[in-house]
């Protein structure tokens, strides 16, 4: 069979080396993946607004598929940041984070295993703000039916298809009785053609509380963008941390965008030092996405086991697990 | 030498019975202290736009200090949520939340030292929401000058006067530009009158991660409201809960109202069941207030010496110590 074409931003700093991993252990498996490799650029290209090409986002949109490292942002005015340039151009309008204890990998909690669904278009990133008067400023959060809802059938439809039992929204509709309202009203509408699903509302403070003290209450969360961005990393430190995290990002038309969302990591860069388990847990995500899943067990399980192992350890792992970790 | 009044918010629910417990052991410690009791009014009053009478308003700020349990506020319209109104009429601009592990109560955490300062007044409690077309709604969060130069100032205070090293300002400067970058523009500037605290920065969703995964890396938190919101009751979870944590919002003029945050428990209420820990804590916190300093310590060696002994535990404290708490 012809080979699946994805494409691939290795990004800057670790991520080239980390790709590079992916690769190898892709071609271990024998994974039928052919790579578009596309880098940032090095100027702002006027079509994207950011130092990403249009190529690149042309390669994902006709792939419908891709890999992404960490991409450090340039500093400097008149361009976008990567990763919000990347979810506009592309439509990302839900980011998908499975979390789960990885057997081997002692934290406090060893019994996470939940989902983190966040819209990724809107809400407190509309890029909104002005001042009023002089020591007055403010920023407007929007929130529409049309992504509520999305991500909300998004998030059901995840439930569904990956038997999970319930879905709870977070929100503080209590305060923001209308934009977190209405993103409420749109979830409760969803759930009522999701009967077998479970559907539970959460207020964040309570929500972060609850997670602190008992993960297991949740299964899927689905919220708004600042709220999943908040809950999901707080979730990724449950387990580890963003070294261990996979994410996706669905967009528009079905695209699949599979990102590591730890950072790039600069000072490590280039000594061997990086642990690709966030990206490669990511590639693994973009298999399940194209129902390669027999590879996607086998990488997976590969991975799991060379964690619990504990011989090949990266020093974020053997750090982590001593001092501080110790619970 | 004359007692000290204070003004006693007993509230609903379990309010009434965990207020008569403070008063006990208040009066068992002879402190000097002449309580006002207040409850919530029957129907709106003009002057407060909420159940929240405006003679109990006027006790508080005559006697500029007071104590509040927990008040459900009733559901209807035309009327301020009692939580909203008291902070709205008394100007209270700081809330204060010092979260320490409890010697002899066991959570996945025994290590957790630190204090969060929440902006009280504005962000994205304005208030101000509007349908812009059918279907799309925006909420505007407000950012000022002077309410976040008073708040950093009362952290840095804080944080000078209690001993404590080194505060963050927790922000989302990287999205809100504007609005959180105004937050940290003030909070940088008051930074420099305070060169013997160690100042920082930590961008929200790594701040949930790192307080999961190593609380000790804090000391005193300040942020806007909303962020103080939810990393409050994120810290709180992490000690225990909302019935174990301790709270005082600080107001125009020097008032300080102490409460207990967690809810009021109407399903309880009146068996004798309720923890009046949060609450006596609180109380605490009004007393070192009001410099009763022997007063507090003994209490709250009492309180710690009683849970730590075991052997009256109301129901909260045993069904979390076991099954879900044990790690
Ligand atoms: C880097 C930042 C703009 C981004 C966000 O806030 O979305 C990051 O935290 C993320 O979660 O991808
Ligand atoms: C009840 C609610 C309005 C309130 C808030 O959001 O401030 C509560 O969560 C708190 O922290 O006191």
């Amino acid at each position: 069979p012809r080979p699946i074409r994805a494409t691939l931003f290795p990004g800057d700093g670790i991520g080239p080396e980390i790709a590079e991993s992916v690769k190898q252990v892709f071609n271990a498996a024998e994974v039928p993946i052919e790579w578009e490799e596309h880098f940032v650029g090095n100027k702002v290209d006027p079509r994207t607004e950011s130092f990403l090409t249009w190529e690149s986002l042309e390669s994902v949109r006709r792939n419908g598929v891709g890999l992404k490292g960490p991409m450090a942002t340039p500093i400097g005015k008149g361009h976008r940041s990567l990763n919000l340039a990347l979810r506009k151009e592309l439509g990302l309008y839900a980011n998908v984070r499975p979390c789960y204890s990885l057997p081997g990998y002692k934290t406090r909690y060893d019994d996470v295993n939940l989902v983190t669904i966040r819209e990724n278009t809107e809400g407190e990133y509309s890029g909104l703000e002005h001042q009023v008067v002089r020591g007055v400023v403010e920023s407007v959060k929007i929130i529409t039916r049309q992504a509520s809802s999305r991500v909300a059938e998004y998030a059901f439809h995840y439930a569904k298809t990956n038997g999970r039992q319930r879905v709870s929204v977070v929100h503080k509709a209590n305060i923001m009785r209308k934009t977190d309202g209405l993103f409420l009203k749109c979830c409760r509408e969803v759930a009522k053609n999701y009967p077998d699903i479970t559907y539970e509302e959460v207020v964040i403070d309570n929500c972060c509380m609850m997670l602190v003290k008992n993960p297991t209450l949740f299964d899927v969360l689905v919220m708004p963008n600042l709220y999943g961005d908040i809950i999901s990393d707080l979730c990724a430190g449950l387990i580890g941390g963003l070294g261990l995290t996979p994410s996706c990002n669905i967009g528009e038309g079905g695209i699949a965008l599979a990102e590591a969302v730890h950072g790039s990591a600069p000072d490590i860069a280039g000594k061997n030092l990086a642990n690709p388990t966030a990206l490669l847990l990511s590639g693994v995500a973009m298999l399940r996405h194209l129902k390669l899943t027999d590879k996607a067990d086998r990488i997976h399980d590969a991975i799991l086991n060379t964690i619990a192992e504990g011989k090949h350890r990266t020093v974020d792992l053997v750090s982590l697990n001593s001092g501080a970790w110790s619970s």
